[in-house]
């Protein structure tokens, strides 16, 4: 298998995306595409001595940055975001790796790429840690005006997902509103309820916010913009937690005492939050496979994003999505 | 002053509630209706053996459920809420505090006291803590759908409760958005930047859901239905992080221990998390005052609440919201 990684995305450049790439071609027995700047990244690869990973350096000379917007992005036919996602649409590549700039990766990918049969808008979907497992919330951002049946699409490619890559079985899948009545809601959510709840699904209703993180659904379907609103307002909180609690432990010394006989124990709870771990966002619903790390994803992060891929791939999963929404498409499924 | 103080809302009912409005009516010298169910309230009551507390009980038989919904709790004339939204409307009450159900309570008020001249939408405004102070949420649910100028609303009425009631000058404004850039958001937020931008108001431009909790802007304006869910999965994260380092320090001695050392910095940051000490939501821009404390509300909450109610009353909020939208009406304000 081949797996194209963006060497350029990420608040750390070719430095975290080389080494992780690098580290995963070893471990997962894969070939990696390491597509970007080429003196950057044979500068990083000759750092690592690596003897063992099978690596093959693709130029893409201009990179993409994290801020940039579509207008200035949508220009550059030499990006390591364009040229990657160029390589899974040539089939060089089985599937496409980006920490980089998500806006960009997902406007790229969509254009190049193209969407599934029977799929009207790619979503970003983004497993979440919960109080009980983990949790698929979609669309976490590619998508800031939906309509029900976009919101109903959802809601299958997330049960092929949860089916595919976790193994679960019938997954229930909960839909994003503000009340657990079916009344509940925006005009949006109301029309989309209807739909799912006339579909083939395992559905169980309207979930709130808290329920991302409480394990009540195995899927929490909403639209682009509150999706991406609500995960990165946990971010915040959490954040600003860690902040205060790192402030409050530097007042005095039985505080931070007690901080380090915690470490191991904080240490644990950081790495079960802590979204890297799951190997970022998954682009559902396009003819490829491509993963979306978080920005700030480190080396470990960068592999467990391509070792995703690999399971995205062997599990077929953008298969799974295309023969089940086609039969969908074919009135089967109340779509 | 009287206030009028709903004593059958909340988790915990009338054992909170009487006893916080009663605590509020001794040390803020002011004089409390309690309004519910008249023997639950006279019990509660006596338990207290208040000399100082200025209270009468105002009876109202048919309390309102936690998670009534609006078809049942419409029907009902005598409920704790729509007699204290009365007492208010008549004049007998200066202002009303709830910590009952949200709906209800945004329903019925809205319905007897009405709007103000110049708002088409009252909203819930909530006092959130950040990195650097009080950042105010507008709306966290009141409306569900919402057009681009009852944003543009939102955002007057919230400059005008931070300048009236935390003496904020000339507060800085965010659109809660998925990007910073004036391109990035819904059709919704896309339109309403523009009119934003055009107002008098000191607009810094989009903002992310990181940022309610940064301090980047001192009032966020967002839909209902989307500052809600942000809100919701702030408390759900916060909630997970708290279980999980429970259990996690169950689990060895040395975590115990340095649990029990960093005790008391713990709870002066659960402290500053803590909704309730801010005193609970504002339902801005009706013809009344009206604050709606969290249903988890102990009865240091309800206290709290009824004092930023009178602080309400005594800086006039609803007057200057009266004046300033009437003024922008007139189309001196670029509404």
């Amino acid at each position: 298998m081949k797996i194209a990684v963006d060497a350029m995305g990420g608040d750390f450049g070719p430095r975290m995306t080389v080494k992780g790439a690098v580290r995963a071609s070893e471990d997962y027995n894969l070939e990696v595409l390491l597509v970007g700047v080429e003196g950057l990244i044979k500068k990083e690869f000759d750092k690592l001595h690596s003897t063992k990973g099978k690596v093959t350096i693709i130029d893409a000379p201009d990179p993409i940055g994290m801020g940039e917007g579509v207008f200035s992005f949508r220009k550059k036919k030499k990006s390591s975001i364009l040229v990657g996602a160029q390589l899974v649409k040539d089939k060089s590549a089985d599937a496409f790796v980006s920490v980089g700039n998500t806006a960009a990766v997902v406007f790229i990918s969509k254009k190049i790429l193209g969407a599934l049969n029977g799929v009207d808008r790619p979503a970003l979907a983004l497993l979440v840690p919960t109080l009980k497992g983990l949790t698929l919330l979609i669309d976490v951002g590619a998508n800031a005006n939906c309509l029900p049946h976009h919101l109903q699409q959802f809601a299958f490619m997330g049960r092929i997902f949860m089916e595919g890559v976790l193994g679960l079985k019938n997954p229930r899948i909960g839909l994003m509103s503000i009340g657990e009545e079916s009344t509940k809601g925006n005009e949006l959510t109301k029309e989309a309820f209807e739909r799912i709840q006339a579909s083939p699904l395992n559905f169980i209703g309207n979930v709130e916010g808290k329920d991302i993180y409480s394990g009540k659904a195995d899927v929490i379907v909403s639209d682009g913009f509150t999706g991406n609103v609500a995960l990165k307002a946990s971010e915040g909180v959490v954040e600003m937690l860690f902040s205060t609690v790192r402030h409050e432990i530097m007042k005095n010394i039985l505080a931070r005492i007690g901080f380090f006989l915690m470490n191991k124990n904080l240490k644990r709870i950081y790495k079960k939050l802590d979204y890297s771990e799951y190997g970022g966002a998954h682009l559902l619903g396009i003819d490829g496979v491509c993963i979306i790390g978080h920005g700030r994803s480190n080396s470990n992060a960068v592999k467990n994003a391509v070792r995703v891929a690999k399971e995205f791939v062997m599990n077929k999963v953008k298969e799974r999505i295309q023969q089940e929404l086609t039969r969908a498409t074919l009135g089967q499924n109340g779509i």
